[in-house]
């Protein structure tokens, strides 16, 4: 059975929804980020709240603190933190080659330090599937190499053949889990840097294995926003129309107006929640950086536009205060709003799609959302 | 017309409430400290959510930042926040004091430099009743000395003889501003360092003048708890039946019993917020560590006899993780938790009253709340 339905296109764009083993969730999604065990600033109220379906859970620091068998024995990563909704969680891999010098590739795996205390760790793509059946994820990645850009052709095409081999390590020991009972949904993740007829080969080996949903991953590392779109569009063709598709740690709001125009289902991204810790605020017409001097004494809401907790009840010059004072209060409403920014675009995004007017929502956001570059 | 209403007595302990301009406040009453115009980690919603009917707010923090004449141009501080319920500010006088070798006390009032920037200040009791007039404070409170303890009785006399001219142009200028349209209730305060012809020499003085309801000030600064109860139980009798008493910034919830079974009827600290944000939690067995290792596996709610969302939803394993992470959320959750813990225990407090049991409930709160001085 495939966990995916589709159930609109428009153009490129899909609308359908996952069926996973915590419920459905309505696609395009974006799944909010809860790095370790909370989306910060946030409560699990909170996140009901704005309407969040699925979140998004990191092995690496889960796996590292409290410790992936320690949540086991809890029940898992739902019962730990609250959160009876559906979870994916990533492979770990993302956070392990990000720490650059504390971490060494081989065929068998990542050696990595622990960024808490140094201590000796070897992260092997079945080792990477084990912990997130301990998570008791609903939607598990498997282990990628996630070279750095700008690369060459030669480096990222070993890189992709070494995470082919990987994805089918870690699919053989999903099966085997699954087969004791352990274990919901797996996606593969498609690399090839920037070349496409190497994301091409990536996705091509990666669809041999045979995954219930396929990743894009390896962009939003630096690159022009164009290009990223571009590998989007040159990538899509070769994953399967009937399972899902998810861009990882994808982007602005622009971002996933465009991703979705090129067939992408769903998003994970920390810029709503991190950029609002920061004071940047999105809104219909663009982004605001709420500790401006000009919204001291502005009494409207962050957007007008929005309905959601903080533009209902609270005004610019009330979040622009606690911001400046430093209060934990802003950082909780500034990531209410911004996750509800988020939510409500996808929203529509859905709708437009179902209504056949996507196209128009797409013209129609951007000449919003840009017409003015940053509010400040 | 007494903004305070006496409904039951039970021994020296007294069930009432209080009418203010925005709503009424059953006493005895605990109000949650907002310092700079937020309960450190939680949202005004969090705050109707475990059911607080008032919140202090500190008028030295809103006045140097963001300013009195920005909140009175916003319409005032309850608009400005977002809270529509009763809120009783504080004279600045307390912290002024804290800033020790930044001010310098005169007859006029107290010059001091802002803890920010260095900037000239001079804080006057006309000063603090203007402040407080402009953020629009249900309960506004006089500018008094708050000498240091252990003192001599020359030094306390000195000192609390200050306190009353201040209190007499405090309400000199309240009363005009009253006049005015602005401003809503006043109380004095008694001061007299832990010796008790003092404190009834403040109460009388301070008593003459008339004001809508006394504090029992200087108290909670290092002194034994002993002579603390000891002080309220020797200055209660010289406060009016017909009006509230409040002890300002007490304490512990040991101390909130003590204190009305002497006849108290208002209490402010930030114990249960601060001490949440360092993960030290109330429940009914004592106060607990959520940091200690032994939570780590620990599949229990924090208090099990605790019915708010942070115990109906969350295990001491999850908050002791999420304070070991470093994560918001854990200080919002927490600080939900000792909140709820202490306006639970007011709302018991006033049951029995009610129900002429208040001594019984006293008896049975000790055995089980000092029964373990701290669970780690």
């Amino acid at each position: 059975m495939s966990l995916f339905t589709l159930t609109h296109t428009d153009g490129s764009a899909r609308r359908g929804h996952l069926t996973t083993a915590h419920g459905v969730i309505q696609t395009p999604a974006f799944m909010p980020v809860g790095t370790q065990g909370a989306v910060k600033a946030l409560t699990a109220q909170h996140l009901e709240d704005v309407g969040a379906e699925i979140i998004l859970g990191n092995t690496y620091h889960l796996y590292l603190r409290p410790g992936d068998e320690l949540i086991a024995r809890r029940g898992g990563l739902h019962k730990f933190i609250g959160w009876s909704r559906p979870m994916l969680t990533d492979s770990g891999g993302y956070q392990v080659f990000s720490l650059s010098d504390r971490r060494k590739i081989e065929e068998l795996g990542v050696h990595f330090r622990s960024h808490h205390d140094g201590s000796a760790h070897l992260l092997t793509p079945e080792k990477a599937v084990e912990i997130q059946a301990n998570l008791g994820s609903d939607i598990a990645m498997v282990l990628d190499e996630c070279p750095a850009l700008p690369s060459t052709p030669a480096i990222i095409d070993t890189s992709l053949e070494l995470t082919a081999r990987w994805a089918r390590r870690c699919r053989n020991r999903f099966l085997e889990l699954k087969g004791e009972g352990k274990g919901h949904a797996q996606f593969g993740i498609v690399q090839g840097g920037t070349f496409p007829e190497l994301r091409q080969k990536s996705a091509e080996l990666t669809v041999s294995i045979g995954f219930d949903g396929y990743a894009i991953g390896g962009l939003s590392v630096g690159e022009p926003n164009e290009t990223m779109y571009q590998v989007v569009e040159q990538t899509v063709p070769f994953l399967p129309v009937s399972q899902a598709r998810y861009l990882m740690g994808v982007g602005t709001p622009i971002d996933l107006v465009e991703a979705v125009a090129r067939g992408i289902d769903m998003f994970d991204c920390v810029m709503p929640t991190r950029n609002a810790r920061n004071g940047q605020l999105f809104t219909s017409e663009g982004p605001l950086n709420i500790k401006n001097a000009r919204f001291a004494e502005d009494d409207e809401p962050v957007d007008p536009a929005c309905g959601c907790y903080t533009c209902r009840r609270f005004s610019r010059a009330y979040l622009r205060h606690l911001f400046m004072a430093g209060e934990m209060t802003g950082g909780t409403l500034n990531t209410l709003h911004n996750l509800s920014f988020y939510l409500d675009t996808m929203r529509r995004i859905r709708e437009a799609i179902a209504f056949g007017r996507f196209e128009d929502f797409r013209q129609s956001f951007h000449r919003t959302f840009t017409r003015r570059a940053l509010i400040s």
